[in-house]
C-alpha cells in the first residue's frame, strides 16, 4: 500500500509537505517542494493552480521552527497567496494576520484559511512558471536517469 | 555506477529519448518525456530551453516505427524547432527536409542537423510552458508519493 511506505528519512516539515501537496493535488493544484525563487530564498511548497495562479506554503513543524523563520516576508513577492501549514497540535493564534493556514499531516492537509491575495505581475509569474518548470523537470529527470549531468550543477 | 542500471524494461525508443535528454541537459534544457500536447498526440521529448525555447523530439528506433509515424507534422505546430532522433544504423536520408536530427544512443547523443525554427506565437508558448510545468511536477510527485491522487486522472 503506498501510504504503507517508509516515512522514517523524512524530517517533520517534509512529511507536512507531502500531505499539502497531496491536498492540493486534489484541488488541481501542480506542486514542487523546495524550489529556489531567488539565491537565499527556499520555499517548501509551490504550487501552480488551475488558472495560473501561484501559492507558497511554508511548513512549521513546532513553534520553535516558526518563531526561528526570518525570511517569510521575503516570499510574498513571489506569490498571489501565502499560506503556513501546520499541525494539529501548533498554536495558531502566533500566525501573522492575513496569512492562509494549512492545517495537515503526512497524509492529507485542508486549508483552514485562505490568505488575503496580492497579484503578481505577469512578468514575475512568468519567471515563476518557468522556474516551477525547470525545478520539477530537472528533479524529474534526476530521479529516472540518476547518471543525468544537469547544466550549471 | 549510475550508468549501469538495469535498463531492461525500456523499449528502444525510450531507451534513446533517455539519451537525448542527457544531451539536452547538458545544452542547459529542462526536459519531460511523452508530454500531451492536445488530445490524440503525445510527443517524445520536450525540452524547454535557456531562452524559453520549446523544442519536440521524436524518437525513432526503426525504419519501420518512423514509417508508421503518420502524426508528426501535427506536432510542429507546437515547437519552435522540431528534431528526430535515431541511431547511427538509422537511414536519415529517409527524414523529410527540413526537420532536425539527433543521433544518438541511451547514454548521450548529438545534434547533427538544426532544423528550419518557427517561433510560437507568445500565448502557444505560455500553453506549452504550462504544460510542461504541471506535466513534470505531477510525475514527479507521483514518484516521490505512490500515494498521491492526482486530480483528473
Amino acid at each position: 500500500m503506498p501510504n504503507d511506505m517508509d516515512l522514517s528519512h523524512f524530517r517533520p516539515g517534509q512529511l507536512l509537505a507531502r500531505g499539502v501537496c497531496r491536498h492540493l493535488a486534489a484541488l488541481g493544484f501542480a506542486t514542487v517542494e523546495e524550489l529556489v525563487p531567488r539565491s537565499g530564498l527556499r520555499v517548501d511548497v509551490m504550487a501552480l493552480g488551475p488558472k495560473d495562479e501561484i501559492w507558497i506554503v511554508e511548513c512549521k513543524s513546532s513553534r520553535a521552527d516558526f518563531m526561528g523563520d526570518a525570511k517569510w516576508q521575503g516570499y510574498l513577492e513571489w506569490c498571489d497567496r501565502y499560506f503556513w501549514a501546520v499541525d494539529t497540535d501548533f498554536p495558531a493564534d502566533l500566525l501573522p494576520e492575513g496569512t492562509g493556514l494549512i492545517v495537515g499531516d503526512a497524509y492529507d492537509a485542508e486549508v483552514l484559511r485562505m490568505p488575503d491575495p496580492t497579484r503578481l505581475a505577469g512578468a514575475r509569474r512568468r519567471v515563476m512558471m518557468r522556474k516551477f518548470a525547470v525545478h520539477a523537470a530537472r528533479r524529474l529527470q534526476a530521479l529516472r536517469d540518476p547518471g543525468v549531468r544537469l547544466a550549471g550543477q
